[in-house]
């Protein structure tokens, strides 16, 4: 119903995008909304405040309360370059008083940030430099990548045009099996309808596996819609989000698509009997349940990244790595993403687990997710790893190969030196 | 004296220098010496292998027990270079059955390595590729760096040919008071001595202060004693040097200069008054106490490298970050010099107390020292650092300062945001 009439009841993105613009909105509509929180980090930063200064003269925003400056990417910084941009992201959250600032060692990595810190909510209008700013989704919230240019717009105005987007409701449900994770329906989601699936979609989760998920789960599913083409993906807000929310001095109230809102399309999973799934080079719905690709030697293992770097990631890679080595051969490269995630595994013994395996552990950093430091790969290396791209030289030389999966196939991978099926060691 | 007669009795340069050619040596004369140990690391590595390839149509090694390859510099691989250069090692190592091989996650820093894992032992000949192979003097070696192309004969032959340095023995005397260390005695002597006051010089370290001092501060000294210009800077083997080997499985006999053995020159230092030491840009002698540099502003810490990146180090640093926090605007990195200090700080709690106060933590790797990766800096940025050089651009940018000092001085400026007496934190 591109260019339709307007429903009557509506779809999360549908309600979003309304409120944010201040009128009834329907699919295939251009509307300007007013954003609700910006965000940049330490890569695409420098390049807003380029646009806003040749722009305005200066650099400003619209609302200090509204921007979040968070330094993730090459930090602490690796190179002068990086050095650079974050000495020119300092001065400028400084002088336009950021609150939301997070510099090297003060933060971690910008989507876990929005979530973990409260900054993202249900029912807001989030857009970030970054393309995996889909996964504040996982709070009900409407939150998408940008780039710098539309960003300098949103620095200096407030505001964005969008086209609202054709909704697509997916449906999980079943129980999922012992060592299958949130990672595993999103890959295997993804497998099925191929990386353009859901080019330009707001993508809704539901169903009772869905609603049995806890908010990290949830991120995981957001954070990789958008490699299915998705602008957002999104769980409606429920006593999950609220108590999760809560828990971080953020009330909010449940919230979701209207009752009967219409959809272009919907999928149905059933995941009952899910076997964990592995993305192989080089696409991301190149999936493969792991039977298929077990026995695939491996140089490198990582654990980490916005897609799988949280406390839960670690604790179910931890059952693995307990009492076991990273195979000779292999390095097993762990980063937490964020300073709170690292602070909860260390006070919990779970780091220890995983250095005592024989982890390089780090503080918290994109890292190795997009070749940029620790863990960078060389010439025909291969890598196992738990982040969200395994395009042809994502992680390092453009003949390395990386496959995607759970944390949890990471750390049997790491244990055996080539991809292993988790379930044998849960 | 230099090339003058034989003297009956010898320091330790000509002691070890005489077994390791077969002869009766004086300062001056050239021989020809079997090295004992040969060490190269990630970036030194792979010219010594092109080089050897070139010579000998393929790589070799004398003898594989006496080559140790150690990945430190660019660990994990920061960018493909990086990545590229340690698939050729790790290809190397495997090929030549090197078993001193410590990959990305297995060892640490090169130095480190070779004293706490026991290769390093009093009386030995150790070649590295990188300057401050110095280090194994700590436990009575002579140890120094060499160039890719000494080391490709080294790998060759076993052998390399040494001016045998004159000697100079240095006097340490006098109870260290609270918050001065062994990094505060060596910069007071590089201080007084200046970066080119023992060039091409074997020191010996004597006194009773070096001989209450641990090895790992002991490993301080030896070294620094490179930005004075030494060949070697040597501490005689004694009982702290046997029990430190015993507890890792190696037995040794005390090993030091004859006595009455011949020294070019002495040097007194009393050090029961001595005030923290510091640095200041851009030479390592430009030293002062830290009384005439408190205040100045600071935008990093960093604890670590193969100067001050050990437990003990560490636990100084605790001592004064426990229950305070770094200060706003200021990054705090602390990277242990090898996985196994890593592992002692982390059982011990160190590794909690550091994170806990916003220190950036990392596994084993040189990092920032060199500007290689992990907290590079930026334009005119100012750092405190506990490692051992602070030339122009050394951890970065051309126009940034580096201030070198005792972990527990880095640690207090860290608090402070500014260089501080850790003295009143002690």
């Amino acid at each position: 119903m591109l260019g339709g009439c307007a429903s009557l009841t509506k779809t999360m993105a549908e309600k979003i995008l309304g409120r944010a613009s201040g009128k009834d909105v329907s699919p295939g509509e251009i509307v300007e909304a007013n954003i609700d929180l910006a965000m940049v980090h330490d890569l695409t930063g420098p390049h807003v405040v380029e646009v806003v200064e040749e722009i305005a003269g200066e650099v400003k925003v619209w609302d200090p309360e509204k921007v979040a400056i968070i330094f993730d990417h090459h930090v602490p910084a690796d190179k002068i370059r990086a050095a650079e941009l974050q000495v020119i992201m300092r001065r400028v959250a400084r002088k336009l008083g950021i609150k939301k600032f997070h510099d090297v060692g003060r933060g971690g990595i910008c989507h876990q940030v929005l979530v973990e810190e409260g900054y993202a909510r249900p029912g807001m209008l989030i857009v970030g430099a970054d393309s995996h700013t889909v996964t504040s989704g996982a709070v009900g919230a409407f939150a998408t990548g940008i780039g710098a240019s539309d960003m300098a717009m949103v620095w200096l105005t407030g505001k964005l045009w969008f086209m609202v987007p054709e909704s697509i409701k997916v449906n999980v449900i079943g129980k999922l099996p012992k060592g299958v994770y949130a990672k595993d329906v999103i890959l295997h989601i993804i497998g099925k309808v191929t990386v353009d699936g859901a080019t330009y979609k707001a993508v809704e989760f539901h169903g009772d596996t869905i609603r049995n998920m806890t908010i990290p789960d949830r991120m995981t599913l957001s954070n990789m819609s958008v490699e299915m083409g998705a602008k957002a993906g999104m769980v409606p807000a429920d006593e999950v989000t609220v108590q999760y929310l809560r828990e971080r001095g953020v009330e909010v109230k449940p919230f979701g698509p209207d009752p009967g809102a219409h959809y272009e399309d919907e999928w149905n999973f059933e995941v009952s009997k899910l076997e964990p799934q592995v993305a192989a080079p080089y696409s991301v719905d190149n999936v493969h349940p792991v039977s298929e690709l077990e026995g695939t030697p491996i140089d490198q293992a990582f654990i980490g990244s916005c897609t799988n770097g949280r406390y839960e990631d670690f604790v179910e890679a931890a059952k693995i790595l307990k009492g076991r080595k990273v195979a000779e051969g292999v390095r097993c490269i762990a980063i937490p993403a964020s300073i709170k995630q690292y602070m909860k595994l260390l006070k919990d013994g779970i780091i220890d687990i995983l250095a005592e395996a024989g982890c390089f552990v780090a503080h918290s950093t994109c890292g190795p997710c997009l070749g940029g430091h620790l863990g960078v790969l060389g010439p025909e290396e291969v890598a196992i790893s738990s982040s969200n791209r395994n395009f042809r030289g994502r992680m390092g030389h453009p003949t390395s190969k990386v496959y995607l999966a759970s944390p949890a196939t990471v750390a049997a991978s790491a244990v055996e030196g080539k991809i292993a099926d988790p379930r044998k060691y849960l």
